[in-house]
């Protein structure tokens, strides 16, 4: 099985720089949403042609490319990419511009289309408005595409019109795709056309016709990510997982939740995200490319390339960066930051820390205002700190540096040198107090100021 | 008045390890929702059965329960109840996923009930789609219900339907409930069955039947949670309060709001929560159990168990936790978290700041990145600091420890004892130059990345 | 050309302390809206009534107010800024609560008037429901308005009425504005009795009936700041702009936005501001009056009155307060605030940073918790950062005070004097360890524990 992606258009109505394909649909550009079910079935091809050095770099690297250059229509893209089709497999045409397409309907075109052994199978759908759409005609038995601009008044009452979906034999493409003709207005070759040059025409209906939706301009592709964002919702919500208000909750393609967890409003799931049972994730959250166990909190906070266990608490206002694992029981509460940092089980950074190339052991208490002085202005160094330890608030540790396991760090000491097991280290100067400092200063200021 | 709630189902389509009655609207368990309604009205019992012990842990203590196992039918829920209902009262039967009733249409049924001395008084609605509903069935001044199943053509007609809330007179119930026979396919026994042992039927029709609507899976969750929603914001804007995105705002059941407050948007207040007039409230603010006072400003905060008086302004990055109270004209700003801490009257704290355990004077300032250093790793400790003292940047109070009226703490400072009123306490080096130090490492380094 | 706009009313519905066309849509308060409205078309005044001192204090310096006191109807008002009426230009009538009105719209209405010489042009749209309001009635060639009470059965069958909006002869209005009488049940004054006197009436019927809608309760507020935001919204994303969720963005009247620029999810973007293209805005960003260049990132953070350059990134969790200025390349990263600071190109402050009153240089590298001790409790000081300099973690910069180029401050140092370029400053202590202290301090409170 071959599937062919046609993504050469410019999308024109877009008013982009960038080619229509890589615009994305719930942070996934829609070319990676019609690859991802194409490959599904078989082996991708993508038909290239505007901007095509740009959507070659949203693909995978074992999808072969096709360059459509001129653009001459949809029957000149596939031309262009002959050398994909073999007379032996079925080829499914999809497009990059038509994100929505489920992989149950694909499905359902393939059993028709091989149960019938027919030339070509064309996905349709009931429009309420054809106006501007191929009409499907049937007559003795045998269908056609009437393109609106030909149909007679009859036709143009049907209402089942083409998807531009379309599943055709091999052999079939391979005979009959030279023999498209662009004698037309627009001086363009249709792959409408094949289907009046076949024998055997099937249809699948498709009831669910948003599926085929392409994207013309921003506003569509803004309800094409709404509609998108439902289906996934609603399958998520319907398997066990609380969405506490699906209209400000966005969820990616690639995102598993278990059972019992919720999703607070204003959350962003994107990217690969496996989250385990029992979690409350949200409000004001955004995850990327992480996994979460169970019973994690993740509360207003910002978490990319992580890997949390179970129990975990993060936030309000934490970030963890790519790099952070955070073993069980673990708890980063607010304003603390986490780079490419391990913090053991039942260890605490609760407030206003950065965490930046560290390992830190297990029942470790990092203070509030703690540094992990990772960069000199040259490299970037790491800091170990062992099980049990405590660190002191407002301390810096300039790294590379180690503390042991069970030492303490006093308050406010900026820690340069290693800290062997159960010491106190400190690092800061002896209190002093000058009295009436404070009182002598505030008469000269008021002094100061009578005479200004 | 006796209220009965029935909630001992098992809630299969939730897909959940938690019965379906504890599952939230607005942050509040529904059988919270429903209690809360039957407690205006009178007694309250509740049946339960499925996972009984998690229901009962969300129940006022003084709300009676009865268990129902196994649970077969609605009928069978009463009796299993039979010793809460006494001849003399008449009984309200509601259900425990059925959350948004209001207090009105009990009101009404209840009026009904009372002015026609009847056996029964039905709350029914008119069903767009009747399929399923047991018809209200009207013949010879006769009120009976028939089941979809046992309809006849005509009455399949009928749209009229029963809601399954019923206030029942309590003799009347006791005198029958043990009639109620499980002789049908389900083998249940159903509450319904007793309207037709009762003479005098009464019916009140609901003009909106959102009110009756249950809960079965979690989509029907997040529905019913944006009607809540929506009724809520609707009645606060009618009373003088603008919302400025209803679609973003959650404001719970037990929110007071003063006129000429402003909510703005992705904002969600939870629980208990009074706010005075001329708030801004938002955006991006999550406020739990709290009392507010006039013309307080909350921007991007997260707010727990505060007390906020007038004219405070808290946020951006704000995080308030339990036990927080600030007086007048305080100023909390940005990546400042306050834990179990008084602030007094024209205090600011600003930016980066952790006051956890603290009693903070009038007119006080608190520099950039002070840290209160509350817990040495065994126990908490507090810290008080006196009127127009003046606390300097960076600085690490080491609790306990008292900063007296009027000091002055220098920038950086560890301060580990008392200073007195008035007085300076300075606990920092002196600052050393290493002249030309800077210039002779970037040379070292340049000459080390040569050589690699 | 004229422009009055008739603000005087009491808007009793909106249950508020102040007047009804002070309260906002998309930040903005409604007699904003109109009078910017009003101001491309020509002189504006305004009628000012309840709470006249408030309503003028929104108002430009230049356009002139008129007082009705008391307010007796619409024609009421007119009489009283006749002396802003003169024979020789034509006057527009708008309503300060009906916000929306689009600028095209009254180029119709102007273009019909001026073509057909009118003594009045009226703007009209098609009522679903006419119920209430005046119906337009053509007959023999003429144009009037029969009010709803007044109407017959055929006219209440009109679904053509009144908008209220009109355009005026001055002439004709001069001359005839004093012939109305409050001879009616209100004993007001209407100013659609005009029309009856006119001989030459014309009529702009518009599609688009939202545009006419007025504010009078907080739901329609909320309402109409739903249309507002829909509005722009779709302009923005015909024009080349992502809006990824429209549903939750709000941006308001004076945003520019170019090409390929994406707008996430949760984001505000309030008053004057200029974004260029390529840039990423949200999600869950506010920036109020700003100035943004090229290709500039800014997520989850506040900004007002900054100017940010191109390829600059802000955020997660930054705050831009004020007269910030960020060169080309400049870096702001999580729990970061800079105010009346101009950061120079590729410099970099990424954690836990307060930058006030600072001018730093370019490629210079804030270390993480450095703070600009910028104010000593009387005074605010300023802070000045060479090129090339290093500050390190948990440095507290005491203001005044000057670090040279190419300088390097030492982590926790507390700079109260200026540093040379290219030298080391330190002010910190030298770390001492004092061996097993924390192991017998643990031993210590395990026996303490043991006795309590």
């Amino acid at each position: 099985m071959k599937v062919l992606i046609l993504a050469a258009g410019l999308g024109k109505r877009m008013k982009s720089k960038y080619p229509k394909v890589v615009h994305k649909i719930l942070g996934k550009p829609m070319i990676n949403w019609v690859v991802d079910l194409g490959r599904k079935f078989g082996e991708v091809g993508v038909v290239v042609g505007h901007k095509a050095e740009v959507v070659k770099s949203y693909l995978p690297v074992d999808v072969k490319t096709y360059l459509q250059e001129p653009q001459l229509g949809t029957g000149h893209a596939v031309m262009c990419a002959k050398e994909f089709i073999s007379p032996s497999d079925d080829v499914l045409i999809l497009y990059g511009d038509v994100p929505l397409l489920k992989e149950e309907t694909i499905q359902r075109l393939l059993e028709t289309h091989t149960n019938a052994r027919a030339d070509v199978t064309v996905l349709t759908f009931i429009a309420d408005d054809p106006t501007g759409y191929g009409r499907i005609v049937r007559e003795n038995g045998k269908i056609r595409i009437v393109e609106h601009k030909d149909a007679n008044e009859e036709q143009l009452r049907i209402k089942e019109v083409n998807s531009g979906i379309y599943v055709f034999s091999g052999k079939f493409l391979l005979d009959n795709i030279d023999k498209l003709s662009n004698n037309n207005a627009q001086g363009e070759y249709y792959l409408t056309d094949l289907i009046g040059m076949a024998n055997n025409v099937e249809t699948v209906l498709l009831n669910d016709p948003v599926q085929v939706f392409g994207v013309n301009d921003r506003v569509q592709l803004s309800q094409l990510e709404a509609v998108a964002r439902d289906r996934i919702l609603k399958e998520l919500m319907l398997s066990g997982v609380t969405i506490v208000d699906p209209a400000s909750t966005f969820i990616g393609p690639d995102v598993k939740i278990g059972i019992d967890t919720v999703i607070h409003p204003f959350t962003i799931l994107e990217g690969e995200i496996t989250i385990g049972e029992d979690c409350e994730i949200g409000p004001y959250t955004r995850i990327k490319n992480s996994i979460l166990g169970n019973n994690v909190k993740v509360v207003r906070s910002e978490v990319e390339g992580a890997v949390i266990e179970d129990n975990v608490s993060v936030g309000p206002f934490s970030r963890l960066r790519e790099g952070t694992i955070l073993r069980e029981n673990v708890k980063i509460g607010n304003f603390v930051e986490t780079k490419k940092s391990t913090i053991g089980k039942n260890s605490k950074a609760q407030h206003l820390t950065y965490l930046g190339d560290a390992t830190v052991g297990e029942d470790v208490n990092i203070g509030a205002g703690t540094i992990t002085c990772n960069y000199d202005g040259y490299k970037k160094y790491q800091t170990f700190i062992g099980d049990n330890a405590f660190i002191g608030s407002n301390s810096s540790l300039v790294a590379p540096v180690k503390i042991g396991k069970g030492a303490i760090v006093g308050a406010g000491s900026v820690i340069t040198e290693d800290v062997p097991d159960d010491a106190l280290a400190l690092g800061r100067a002896r209190q002093v107090i000058k009295e009436d400092w404070a009182k002598l200063k505030r008469e000269a200021m008021k002094n100061a100021n009578h005479k200004e």
